[in-house]
């Protein structure tokens, strides 16, 4: 299924007109491909241009002068693919985009699948397949947050550490398997006291990574936000100010905000995603009228939690305890009280509470919101230098070698066959490799680059 | 207003998020401004690189790597703009995008405004401003049709042309206001019939022009199409069945055709712009039926108008001559009769009438009826090798040069004044000069490169 020996062509640039755009074309063919289209007034060839030069030309095709292009030549090995290369930068016409894309397919190229540049850059050895995976979230990245772990990942990121711990693994590995081939002999190769160190410190590193994939993977997806609170106390009212347009459906009467809303912002480089709580009615008693069940399964979702009280109501601060009883340790709890801006506003009720007070409709105490949401947030300053592991597939390889190397650990105290403990490396090794891009199985690379965009 | 002076930088590939986006800086200090954040590990500064070639760097803002990315310069004169040039193809994320611009203003550079590059490029002399226009109408090319007028326009087009007999003209103007300098003398530098001859081939040249831009309006906003017919004769589904998808909403309930649709389908590289006719209700007489005066005013926008009939009622022939009698000889006329799948079908009654048979909601017959309206559109084969006028604003400076060349024209059959006529002929020299670029307004030169896209 994976075929390297194609030239592969695909409009790379964003999807729709502008100024520019650039039609990139990867493979052993790429120069011959391009040259049956590409005509320079001096009538060179990009064959045997040299290596990262840029040449004027048109690209005719069926006759027609389809476009003055600009087209640039990288020679295999030096390109992002690792092959030759052409970069076609053409006007940004879709008819014009699509016409050199034809025009390329026309004349030998295939059409690229989703992340194929990408795919190739791996299989040819220019990139790690953690790397490969940090371009296509690097690419997605819309945040500062987002973009500092990306591009942590892709510069090298704890592949570095990993690809050397590995190798120290390796070594251990094929101590012991030596010492198998010596039974008789009783040889121990592998010195047990430093096996032991190492497996402590891997397992130790990997815990630390498997730690970070919360805040990795809170970074990716949004940290998840609820708000939640009686009917009519301004939640769609809150978050629509949150959101700053008009998004959420607000409105007096009870109950009507709309299903599934779930929505982002972005405060201070970190990206935010507010889980729906829709539907909380049908109950007259307060604790009841928080939909209990209903809202107790949003909020088990959220890493903060927003209890919006309403200063113009009697409230009873036991709920604001119940409430406080079912979070667990690593959420955080922000009591926020709505409507001071309202003259019926009673207001000592909530002085013994640690809580922001905030018109949601006129936009005050807004402020004050979102740093305390930033603050608990923890998304830590200087991800540009930490690794963060923010890709579900890493850390599920983490775990199972994290496991795998426990078993190892405990084998070496309760004196385990050297055979198992061999074993127990070797499937750690595998697992570390594996996000490396140590994989036999070609789906599971299809399934990683499926998701990439067409073009890179 | 118009400054020449500052760097620009923008954004110029389309908007959203691709596998790479390029980032264009133009002006003196391009080389300086992009030296500030691009860092390639061999510590090589873009200023003093050769032209038309590219480089593979970082890009450094605020001590964060933004980006790995390659940059290609190009030196004054030889670039797009005819200054200097420096194109960052980054990865296509959004937030890269968007930081890299930053950057780059945080260096130095300005925001371009948009088409600021193309007015560069015309204001260094690099093109005319016809081609300058064509740039845009490049970009916005979406059909075969568009990108051969605008790429016609863009390669040359009429300037050479009009430069030619213009500098003829400039000629003969000059003889004459050198014997205006002879007055006593009676001397003729101006060789009269050599001068009817220029104007009378200036003129039918201009007029061909003129006459083409029909055609190339047409090919710019699409070849109006009006659907006529009775209510529920199945006007909506026609269109619904040509436009291939759900978007005019249809019913069998009369009236329901919903305001302000106006689509445009490509049929054969030429765009069709249908034109609304909802609203035709309120009348019991068939030709009344039609809506008359909307009917008969949506007609007079349309080059092409479809009558449809309906095969299962009895029809009066009188409609179909009421309605070709409104007709200029210019405008095409389809007749349709629609629902030829319905088992109560009147076979006979169009038996006389050259029409299209079909079932719109069956989607039979409509190969028929793109044929013809393809037909009917009669747009030239060869635009490729034609100029064609698409630009009103070049149509409009047409007629003013026509009207004074006949003027003077006029003139020197009825011996006008040697003043006037040379007034005359200055006066359609300045408007031919217009066309290409002579433009003493700024005021005009920002209108017209306001309608581009920020980044050409």
């Amino acid at each position: 299924m994976i075929d390297l020996t194609s030239t592969i062509a695909a409009i790379s640039t964003p999807s729709g007109m502008g100024g520019i755009a650039v039609i990139r074309a990867s493979g052993k063919q790429a120069f011959d491909i391009c040259d049956k289209i590409f005509v320079s007034s001096s009538r060179k060839k990009l064959f045997g241009q040299k290596t990262a030069t840029a040449h004027f030309g048109k690209i005719v095709f069926e006759n027609n002068v389809v476009d003055e292009v600009i087209a640039t030549v990288f020679h295999a090995p030096h390109s992002f693919t690792g092959e030759n290369t052409v970069e076609i930068s053409c006007h940004g016409s879709t008819y014009i985009q699509q016409q050199i894309l034809q025009a390329l397919i026309h004349s030998g190229a295939s059409m690229a699948q989703p992340g194929e540049f990408t795919m190739r850059a791996f299989l040819n050895g220019k990139i790690d397949l953690a790397q490969a995976e940090a371009v296509g979230d690097l690419i997605a990245s819309s945040t500062r947050s987002m973009h500092s772990v990306a591009m942590q990942q892709m510069r090298g990121g704890y592949s570095n550490d990993i690809r050397s711990l590995r190798d120290k693994l390796l070594h251990f590995v094929s101590m012991i398997e030596l010492e198998l081939d010596f039974t008789d002999e009783d040889v121990e190769f592998a010195d047990r006291d430093e096996l032991k160190k190492l497996l402590q410190e891997i397992i130790t590193l990997i815990a630390k990574l498997t730690d970070s994939f919360s805040v990795g993977n809170a970074i990716k997806r949004g940290v998840p936000v609820a708000i939640v609170g009686a009917p009519n106390v301004g939640k769609s009212t809150l978050l629509n100010a949150l959101l700053n347009d008009e998004k959420a459906l607000v409105s007096d009467i009870e109950g009507t905000t709309r299903d599934a809303i779930e929505d982002t912002i972005t405060l201070g480089g970190a990206l935010f995603r507010f889980i729906d709580t829709a539907g909380i009615r049908h109950s007259t008693d307060y604790v009841e009228n928080l939909g209990i069940e209903r809202t107790y399964e949003k909020m088990a979702k959220a890493a903060i939690v927003i209890l919006l009280l309403d200063a113009t109501r009697h409230e009873t601060l036991k709920s604001v305890e119940e409430i406080q009883l079912q979070l667990t340790p690593e959420q955080k709890l922000i009591i926020a009280v709505n409507k001071v801006d309202n003259p019926s506003t009673l207001s000592s009720q909530f002085s013994t509470l640690n809580h922001i007070a905030l018109s949601a409709k006129n936009k005050t105490g807004l402020q004050e919101l979102e740093q305390t949401l930033l603050k608990h947030a923890a998304i830590p300053d200087n991800l540009e230098r930490n690794s963060v592991v923010s890709n579900a597939r890493h850390y599920e390889a983490f775990i199972h070698a994290q496991q795998a190397l426990i078993r190892a650990l405990e084998g070496l105290g309760s004196n385990l066959s050297e055979e198992l403990i061999a074993f127990e490396i070797r499937e750690a090794i595998q697992h570390l490799s594996s996000i490396m891009g140590d994989i036999s199985d070609n789906d599971i690379l299809g399934n990683i680059f499926e998701k990439f965009c067409i073009g890179k």
